[in-house]
């Protein structure tokens, strides 16, 4: 480390400060507001007169479970296919993440459980502020490799309130429905995220180009994070769900959604691939848009071959999007998006609500029975006409697109802020900046590589 | 890639027209055929009286979720051991379920739950759409490495039919008791493989030779889907049985069939080893073979000890077929079997078969009690003898055998057709065929590797 | 291999014949003594009057799952974060924690469901066996890369004998309370595991400290160990409580202290790092001492806003742990602790089990409500007042530091047997020793590296 020259300490304590600060507060807050709610309070639990069976956690926290896997796995894996940045990917998503549940149950419950003047928690709220925190991760794609984890704890502080506000216009003022959230977490976390780096546009991020790639083991880490985010996708829309068919139908659609987007995504891949070969970051990605575009039809009746068609469109248009799109948007708008969340998130998140508004605007009496008091309530209860439904659903959309790009071009000013911990063009996608990193080898082990220093331009 | 021409078109366009033909296939069969059944459909579920606890999703959803990671991580990443088949194993693997499960909701819809014209699917039919994903990916697994991605999508085609036959014939004509798939699944799926090997005999594999074997890392990889797949076992076998103490006792006889197989297998290992060192290949597999040997029993009152017992004799006969008979198979029969399925899946799977045929024939009203009915209904109805059921137990692996090498036979002969995409024999376990491959290491990363040409030549 | 005289048959046998000793000792007391309980049992099951809905395995099975990933996935991957330990971090977890899972279930068997000269076993007892895995996997982690696997499996033998009979003592005997086992569990597998290491110190240790260190990939092979660790802590602490709200507040608050803890490791690993930079082995560890810290008093009515307090005190106790007082236990008391399990399971146990006092103490009927009876049963039936429940929690801890650093000392005379397999201390952290090691390249994969001979010198 000869010739390298120490931060200074101000940028050494910013992140302890800002971690230390955030946990401090959210303490107080939570020793002020947060209370438990009637299914996990010893006292008013055994005050009703019910089976312990009731209990909403046996109907949710298995699912749970897989939504918590594929926040903490699946985005964080998925995000380590960079060669020198594995280490950040996997370990800036685990603070992300931490950051979030804590503060989004905060804004989420000030918005959609408070009443006595206490924010009432339990696993409804775990799974939600688990949403939220997908939603923050789906951003850090965005700007993967650009950004500092001071700048990010920054940018998550900023999108978790926007995300509750958000959330809580579409869920609860417009009647919305978006159980799965292709508006209110894949729409919104991918334009947040893409907005934030029009305003970061790094115009001489070919410095450090050569690192923007992954090598051969840097894929299968990657593919970790895939597959488990594949697999456990129909608990991520099926979650929140009504209990009973709802759930069951939102699983079964979103698996069937999944298969098709696969295939879709290899043909593509192959088709648009030099010399007929497959591109990992097709696979790794494009297949998962299933999951993304039937985020908020899939609780509906969109039927099975519903679920395959979507599956199919999204895993085609998420495949060309990486092949055509993503260098059109760096060049003519200068968006660098790392991981191409457009692709995998923006675009798919938006297809999904215009399905979404398509299949409330197909919703009958005679499909759903007395079932569609469930799915839609507004309409069961004569209060809007399916046709209304779907346009609130437009509408829903949006107000999302808004509250996102406003929000992320908001968070970008932020986060330009010139005492954070942004990295240097020369040394993107660089894991050394923030960690102590080992050699590849093990005649390397023995001590640190070369390690160079983090300027503080933004 | 100077200096190597590039693949007609015809062989760049097979893999994407292969999946856009299937999924437009699939996608109409969907549309006319498959609909949601009473416990996923909105206008049925509610038309019934009941509470949405006994929606069958909370009694399988957590199996069936465990299983699907058995399927995608655990057999991904065990074949993943390769040290440059990496992106295959797991990425055909990804390809070829998901085809399986699309296509295997139709074959075993058609068969199982086809009423008023319709297929009607829910978690059971998630489940068992699983399962057939599981028997290809067990073929998959003899020919890995020397087959491409064309040939095996055609393999997985006619390999779910089959599945979806032979199942049919065993549990619907002939009242064959088989949860975990003893014979439906694993020796099914393993000798099928094992005869399209043959078929697809390659006399000069040797030139490849170097390519088969791990590196340190993938050895690690391959961990990761033997650990996956042997944790959720107990899911694997108990997903379909009986609810209850059925689902409950086949989880428990499974987990320690498991723990007696690992203790086997270890033991073996060392004894056969060079110098009492461990080989992985063996961990990663024959500790494995408890699960496959109790796949038919596990649901019966097998007893804790039959359990421990018919594992430790799995890891055992698993371990030296690993060491003694893999070779032996090569040499004599003309079998190359890359991922020794054989040994894992084939005469584990015998042996559960003739496990289940022994305890099928000690199966007594006192050891079931009232419980006969729901493991053997024939026998709790009169309508057969213990004897008897066990005399069909064994005629169900006798069709199983049969239909696996017919079936799998014919498979080789299909994929033996000169257009499709086999690589060249001095090219197996590599690649760079199919996929774009980066380098290893981050000075190499920029470029591609060099790349070479597949011939056309099965 | 030229040169490397091989080893004695005595050393090459050891291994396989303790398996095989252990498996049928095992074998004959299983038939012996196991049988299924009443939930598992398919004569006694349909015997009583209830609907399969009641089969505690939909109470539990999901999070023995959870809990089950954990003991395999997580403890084994966190524990291949050493560049040449991979295979044996991995292997000898697999090795260890399946024998564990038999022997315990008879050990725990015998003194807890021991009825009509039977232990009766269901999803509970597979829970239970699994935690004493876990503690088991703990001490290993104090030892790791410094013994053999028949030294290990010696170890198993006596740590999960002493497991079970503390956990009688405790829980039965005293009526601690201690779901998640920050005394049984971690306080007992720590400090088992350091006072083991103590006698086996090794003073020339240094000839293998170049291979006490990471490589880039090994760390991200470890961050799956902790990064599954960390999700599915809440099905651990909660596997075994009391149904309905004692589950669920039980995973409520370990999920929030998780995230403090993560939060205060983060700040601190940066506070305390060289030029602000992070240290993986902080991440990797300290980050989950939040699920050691309440595994006795998650149960409690902790309030959230005292699971985020315990989380963030054992987050910061924890890293300054590996920080500071790793080197000095080293050092000043010879106590070499590969895996640093002082600081993530023995500091932030113990503190968790005072913890736990302290909620005891504050326990009253006015929050606990009609819910007491079931965290408490001995208050809610006038036997004991809190305080004198908070007094008993105390005794509970002194018994377990007494059983771990006494049965911990009697194990490192135990592993000091001549004739056992201990590496000699230049071959430490190595895998050669104990499994065949492909190369780490392409180039190398071909024949196997050069291999070393074990001494025997322990």
């Amino acid at each position: 480390m000869a010739g390298s020259p120490r931060r200074a300490a101000g940028g050494r304590l910013l992140l302890p400060l800002l971690c230390l600060l955030f946990q401090g507060a959210t303490a107080i807050l939570f020793a002020v507001f947060v209370r438990y709610d009637h299914e996990t309070d010893a006292a008013l639990w055994h005050w009703g007169n019910h089976s312990n069976a009731d209990n909403e956690f046996y109907f949710r926290y298995p699912s749970f479970q897989d939504v918590h896997a594929m926040v903490f796995v699946g985005f964080g894996f998925l995000m380590a296919f960079l060669q020198r940045y594995g280490f950040s990917s996997v370990g800036f998503t685990f603070l992300l993440a931490a950051l979030a549940l804590q503060w989004s149950t905060l804004v989420q419950g000030f918005l959609h459980s408070f009443h006595d003047s206490h924010i009432h928690v339990g696993v409804e709220s775990m799974i939600n502020a688990d949403f939220c925190a997908g939603a923050v991760l789906i951003s850090f794609g965005a700007v993967l490799g650009k950004t500092g984890p001071a700048q990010l704890l920054l940018m998550a502080l900023l999108e978790v309130a926007l995300f509750g506000i958000n959330e809580f216009v579409l869920l609860t003022l417009l009647g919305v429905k978006d159980a799965g959230g292709s508006m209110t977490i894949h729409t919104f976390g991918a334009y947040f995220g893409l907005a934030l780096s029009r305003v970061l546009y790094r115009p001489q991020l070919e410095k450090s180009k050569h690192r923007l790639s992954s090598v051969y083991h840097s894929d299968l880490f990657a593919m970790i994070g895939t597959i488990f985010l594949w697999i456990f996708w129909p608990s991520f829309n099926s979650a929140p769900t009504t209990l009973g068919d709802g759930q069951h139908r939102t699983a079964l659609n979103t698996y069937y959604s999944l298969t098709a987007s696969t295939l879709s995504t290899f043909a593509l891949s192959a088709l648009v691939g030099g010399d007929g070969r497959l591109d990992m970051v097709h696979i790794q990605n494009a297949a998962l848009a299933g999951g993304v575009v039937v985020g908020t039809s899939s609780e509906m009746m969109l039927t099975p071959f519903g679920a395959l068609a979507a599956g199919f469109l999204a895993g085609t248009v998420s495949t060309l999007g990486y092949k055509f799109f993503t260098p059109f948007l760096e060049s003519k708008f200068k968006v660098q998006d790392t991981c191409g969340v457009h692709n995998l998130h923006g675009m798919p998140g938006v297809l999904g609500a215009l399905l979404g508004a398509l299949v409330a605007a197909l919703a009958t009496h005679e499909a759903y029975g007395d079932g569609l008091q469930s799915v839609f309530p507004l309409i069961a209860e004569v209060r809007r006409s399916a046709t209304s439904q779907a346009v609130y659903q437009l509408f829903g959309l949006f107000i999302t697109l808004m509250f996102a790009i406003v929000g992320g071009s908001l968070g970008g000013l932020l986060l330009k802020l010139p005492f954070l911990d942004a990295p240097p063009e020369s040394k993107c996608y660089e894991d050394q900046l923030y960690w102590e990193v080992p050699g590849e080898h093990e005649d390397e082990a023995q001590g640190p590589l070369r390690v160079e220093e983090p300027d503080t331009q933004a």
